[in-house]
């Protein structure tokens, strides 16, 4: 028989790579192989995780193998390159496709062992950016968890007290960071979610985007709150940012707020099938020029509207569409953050994000949040 | 000049990839590269986080990058190829060497850009298995979780109540596998640290070693416990796994329980610098042989001891050393797992793991956890 050819070969933990929780649905911390060839597909996994393979991926048509199984040696058992050697003897390939991402020394090794490794150009799965009915609901799950959690959060701060130096404080003891974190890793919990890194910052804090807050939080300044939850059970994400502000805003950080929200609504109203993912992007970058509100180096740091609009949203917390400036356009079944956000060192930081569904119609909210930013 | 060569170059996200989060110390979701030449230190990350990686990695002489401080083309900044050449172009570098792991589709671009790629023989940081006194302190912390979390877990299913059907039920109520993991990821996190797998699976679900369990617990067979948190602040991980019984064990599971724990006793004797891993190994699959339980295929699926003795712990929950049928020595400073296992469909499955140090002296506890089967 003429030897074949996998269309694609992935190596790696299904829970760090997407691509091998998309074709397989199996959920495991240890690397496993994945293969198609034709239309067959198969697996290898340690033994130890053969009960569990066979009972996910058989109803994907995803044959499991061990590496007892392909009979490779007991001491060539821990060494990966060695199951795709077998697998692909097994299934007749002398070449093969692989992503991006497949690792150069395993590479390096088929290479030796003669068999023809080829780079996939682009995506591993094409199909993996636009969501099915399914996907769509398990990524609804995760924000509606987000959601629950930051209206907890909100309510959490907009009951507590502003003691004499200005911190917040609740039942007489100050509020930080740490607890509202923790306060919000309880909640998703109690939907099966988890969020290693919500962001909880506040005033000055706030001002780097992706700092996850420390301390105390103030009176009169920004808190900005971004949940983003993996589902424990099946490990599709969701996205929420919301800003909000215990006491009294300074007339420039209102100004700052109306922007933003002006801007994401800017965006949202770009979005439908077949826009461009630059002119969602730049509808939120034309209201924050219009309004004045500058981007700009300021002694080594950005600050201003210092990121992109958005991205796309599933078993990875970010992945394709890029909503910036890429010349990709928007399709029906993707799912995206719309997330504009100013950033100054002096006055911190304020951001507000959905995550919502591109529909024949245009686009809906994955679970619709109120907006609120002053709880005076 | 002299064009020098990268010692070493590493791009992935420091959450995924614990090389990177070993040499920056820097925690984040999305991709970074790390370049070490000669005594220089680089790493490059996105403008996003640019004030938290300076914090972060300047501790660590650590020099910090942003694609548009290597004035990289506003099209190409998305490009984590393009990162990695204008840093090392900036540090007058064409040749690099790359671990095992590293993005072959980045390899090709490089090679294609006439840089000279060459694989590191084993692992990126050989020190990363020796753990100095400051991440022994810190995967201490992390089992200290783990072990708060156990004797929780067990103070929950000692004190409940068997109902006429045999499964176990708290104030009435059924008590699920999905309960207990709940309780422990709540205990973890008020001690900031989660375990997105923790296991408590029980009767024939604890036959597959890796089955996280689901649904109501039993009385009268095993349920095995095994949680490794990952600590939330640093990234150490600890690894914790009894298996406890309410109501009486059969005779046969009583005495693979007594197996299990005195070829734990026996692995832990053996552990001592300069030790095999494969003569820990050992010690424990003698014990077993001795008392009669056979390892063995059943029905295309392997019972008995079917894994290795251990693994090493750290910034990953599987890392050097394997404590199985491998040549390496054990060495002061090696954080390992013992933990033998016995799996039987019919039985159940019984582990018990301890994580410990291998110090001058032999070895010690990073934080002992008392062992108790039957809960009468």
């Amino acid at each position: 028989m003429e030897p074949l050819t996998a269309k694609i070969v992935l190596v790696g933990s299904p829970n760090t790579c997407p691509d091998i929780l998309y074709a397989t649905g199996f959920m495991a911390p240890d690397p496993i192989v994945y293969a198609e060839v034709g239309r067959r597909k198969a697996m290898v996994v340690s033994q130890l995780e053969w009960g569990r393979a066979i009972s996910t991926a058989e109803k994907r048509g995803v044959d499991v193998f061990t590496p007892q199984m392909l009979e490779i040696p007991a001491m060539h058992r821990g060494n990966l390159s060695e199951w795709i050697k077998a697998l692909l003897k097994k299934m007749n390939v002398r070449q093969l496709r692989v992503p991006n991402d497949f690792p150069y020394g395993i590479a390096c090794a088929l290479k030796k062992a003669r068999f023809k490794v080829q780079l996939l150009e682009g995506a591993a799965f094409h199909k993996r950016r636009t969501k099915t009915l399914q996907e769509v609901k398990c990524i609804r799950q995760a924000q509606r968890a987000a959601v629950i959690a930051m209206r907890s959060a909100c309510a959490l701060i907009r009951g507590s007290d502003i003691d004499a130096g200005g911190g917040l404080c609740v039942r007489g003891a100050r509020l930080t960071s740490e607890d509202v974190h923790r306060h919000i890793a309880n909640v998703l919990l109690d939907h099966d979610c988890f969020c290693a890194e919500t962001i909880v910052s506040c005033g000055r804090q706030s001002a780097a985007p992706h700092e996850r807050g420390h301390g105390p939080l103030h009176a009169n300044v920004p808190i900005v709150m971004d949940i983003f939850p993996q589902h424990l059970k099946h490990g599709y994400w969701g996205d929420l940012t919301r800003t909000v502000l215990k006491g009294v805003a300074l007339p420039k950080v209102r100004r700052m707020y109306g922007a933003v929200k002006a801007a994401q609504a800017a965006a949202l109203k770009c979005v439908c099938p077949g826009a461009s993912c630059l002119s969602v992007h730049r509808a939120a970058v034309d209201v924050f020029q219009r309004r004045g509100f500058e981007t700009r180096q300021e002694g080594g740091r950005a600050v201003g509207f210092i990121h992109s609009t958005g991205h796309g949203v599933g078993l990875a917390i970010h992945e394709a569409p890029s909503v910036g400036a890429s010349r990709s356009r928007l399709r029906v079944g993707d799912v995206i953050t719309i997330e504009p956000g100013l950033y100054y060192p002096e006055l911190g930081g304020i951001r507000i994000e959905d995550t919502i569904e591109v529909t024949e119609q245009g686009w809906c909210y994955l679970a619709p949040c109120e907006k609120h930013f002053e709880f005076k």
